[in-house]
């Protein structure tokens, strides 16, 4: 197993500023904004509190997660709720205890095919709906289990990501109704990671497949993308209340009893105040959307500008760029055949990291790339700050001077 | 998977106290003892740090922990340093990363096996020397690596715990120079986790595996027990600096890449300090090797007058008392034919909670018993404090009369 392709474009990054290099680090899927001082302060404050507690969290932080999903349309007791160090273990563990394969979109986030290779099960990729993200399309899934299923595999889980990383879409209502309805009729557990679900950038409903399929959905979220707290290792598992839900949970806190105990204790006190949604709190993520919403906006018309076909980022903090209708420029300048060919050109001659398509489980000849905004969010927590709190953050002077970087870079790289 | 023997007794204690039950506590493997201000104070200044950070550990942090190492005589160097939320996770990756199956000492900690059993794999286990705890027995373990071979099995890992948990005996430096010998014979990798190394009750030389196997030796420790920082998740692993542990060292990194990201940001910044070896600390860990070893002394002799076989407990804080000389009374009286019919009379009849020897993979008929002291130290933390600080920590009156109770219900438990 090697590093997470995310992880090893942090590392990348850094390293090569470390070496004294210019880098546009367009790579690393991490919020980019400052810690919010009262969080810190309470985690300050639990900072003696260091008894291992219960395998599933204390019941305040428990509770509050309930109420942050109550709050949003999807009524939640304490008891369903299983803390983790992240997100990412309690994927990991989810996957384990749905014991068979995994069915995924595609493309999707790096870690889900990783984590289902590492319980000796290649992933089973459903395409998403044209113009979509996030969620296999209905009837390719079913059509795609059933093969499967034919051919000796065991489908359990399928896994789908509100709204997407890598594409920054918001599957719809109706493509998302049509998968629980696939999955129910399939006996699929439904793993729905919502860890960017506060980050939509346009009010609405939200298309949360725990609506539609309450009995077989486990919803995850995490304080690493809203609150940009990934290094805090916070996140959360609801699952449903269910015979199914009440074996999954159980079988979860077993396999999390045996691979992490328990999640640092000082940040579930500090998780405990974070999701019972305080004003303060709901402010910096409306700052944070809009923040994100704006860059990843403005990103996306670059792309577009060069000539790329890209859809306009809905969520989260990424943009998808699909080179396709530049390909051939793409071959003859550069020898571009694959979208790892083109983040490896990027990186080479323009100083710009990104993630290939590949990463994510799209077809190499695919020419997309998964573009990280936060990267040029600032160089210091002041610069971060400020453009957290300005009005039209693309006027920020750094971010701006970093979009016309970009703009002057894939000019070049798409100049016949 | 259920929930691990140690952690289900730790939430079963909650559950009784919270019913208003009357429990003696002897079942979790909780250090019990207040965190020291000045790591608190650290955790504290650090909490605005949020991001991710390197997967393998900040490299103050690492560089700490190499440290640590170096002054206990193992030289080593930051880049061999990997940090984990715990050393349970890392000890998982390595499992993983090992890639066959796994020799266990008889008896030894839950996790391994069930960690070995998550991997899709049963343990071998290999009987301790007598009298000793910890590591296999090596002409044992020749036989039984030889014996599961030619049966098509695939050892490639054993696993040592230096002092042991659950016999709380340190393995002699002749039976660890055995076990590297035949560990190189078999080409098997050494996990040495010496997570209670810092509690050895007594001054001498530590027959640390990675003396005499530098070459396929990872050590692994964390601040769980040496600072009862359990519920902060802190571990580390050291890697042997030869092509097996660059390999090693390199699928763990990707493993927890995909598992968990990295380590708790704030509390790496702590674990830098503490690695660090500052005099106050020093102090602290000599404090709690004290009131260990004079707690669990004194248990140990408590068990020995009610007519068990039990060794003299060398470091941790666990006792290991075998009830086999009683075992006729104890049948007759409370039809015990099993470590786990005792542990539950023990629990029903008694109030006392402790593991039962087959949670630690001992044959169910040997009547072995874990019995873990910190549960005696107070109710308070002013209490806890206090017995730590104590010159004589068995004359504090609420650890004198936990111990009377004890000895009243063992007196009771074997009565004829």
């Amino acid at each position: 197993m090697t590093v997470s392709a995310t992880l090893a474009a942090n590392e990348a990054i850094a390293a090569r500023r470390a070496a004294g290099q210019e880098v546009l680090a367009l790579g690393f899927g991490e919020a980019g904004i400052p810690v919010h001082p009262l969080l810190s302060r309470h985690l300050g404050r639990a900072a003696a509190q260091s008894s291992y507690g219960p395998v599933a969290g204390i019941g305040t932080a428990r509770e509050a997660a309930a109420g942050y999903w109550t709050r949003r349309g999807l009524p939640t007791e304490g008891d369903r709720v299983l803390l983790g160090p992240g997100s990412k273990p309690l994927l990991y563990a989810l996957l384990h205890a749905a014991g068979g394969d995994v069915v995924l979109p595609k493309p999707a986030w790096v870690s889900y095919a990783a984590q289902s290779q590492l319980l000796g099960r290649d992933p089973i990729r459903v395409a998403v709906p044209e113009g979509e993200g996030g969620v296999p399309e209905a009837e390719a899934m079913d059509a795609a289990v059933r093969e499967a299923r034919a051919a000796g595999r065991n489908p359990r889980i399928v896994v789908v990501t509100l709204p997407d990383n890598p594409t920054g879409r918001l599957a719809s209502e109706q493509s998302v109704k049509a998968m629980c309805e696939a999955a129910r009729e399939l006996d699929l557990v439904i793993l729905a990671d919502e860890i960017y679900r506060d980050l939509v950038f346009e009010e609405g409903s939200f298309p949360s497949p725990a609506a539609w399929a309450p009995e077989r959905t486990v919803t995850t979220t995490s304080l690493s993308k809203n609150y940009a707290l990934g290094g805090w290792r916070i996140g959360a598992a609801r699952f449903p209340d269910s015979p199914l839900g009440d074996a999954l949970r159980e079988s979860v806190r077993g396999i999390a009893s045996e691979l992490w105990s328990s999640t640092p204790m000082p940040m579930q006190h500090a998780a405990a105040y974070a999701w019972s949604d305080p004003q303060e709190l709901v402010d910096r993520v409306a700052a944070a959307r809009h923040l994100h919403g704006s860059v990843a906006t403005a990103v996306a018309e670059l792309f577009a500008g060069a000539g790329c076909e890209v859809e306009t980022p809905q969520g989260g903090f990424y943009v998808w760029p699909d080179f396709g209708p530049v390909r051939a420029v793409l071959a003859e300048r550069w020898g571009v055949a694959t979208s790892e060919d083109l983040a490896r050109v990027l990186l080479d001659e323009f100083g710009v990291v990104v993630l290939p398509g590949t990463a994510f489980g799209d077809d190499p000849s695919s020419l997309t790339l998964r573009v990280a905004v936060p990267g040029i969010y600032g160089e210091s927590d002041s610069e971060r700050l400020a453009a957290l709190l300005a009005p039209d953050p693309v006027a920020m002077p750094w971010i701006g001077e970093a979009l016309t970087g970009l703009r002057e870079k894939l000019t070049a790289l798409v100049a016949v």
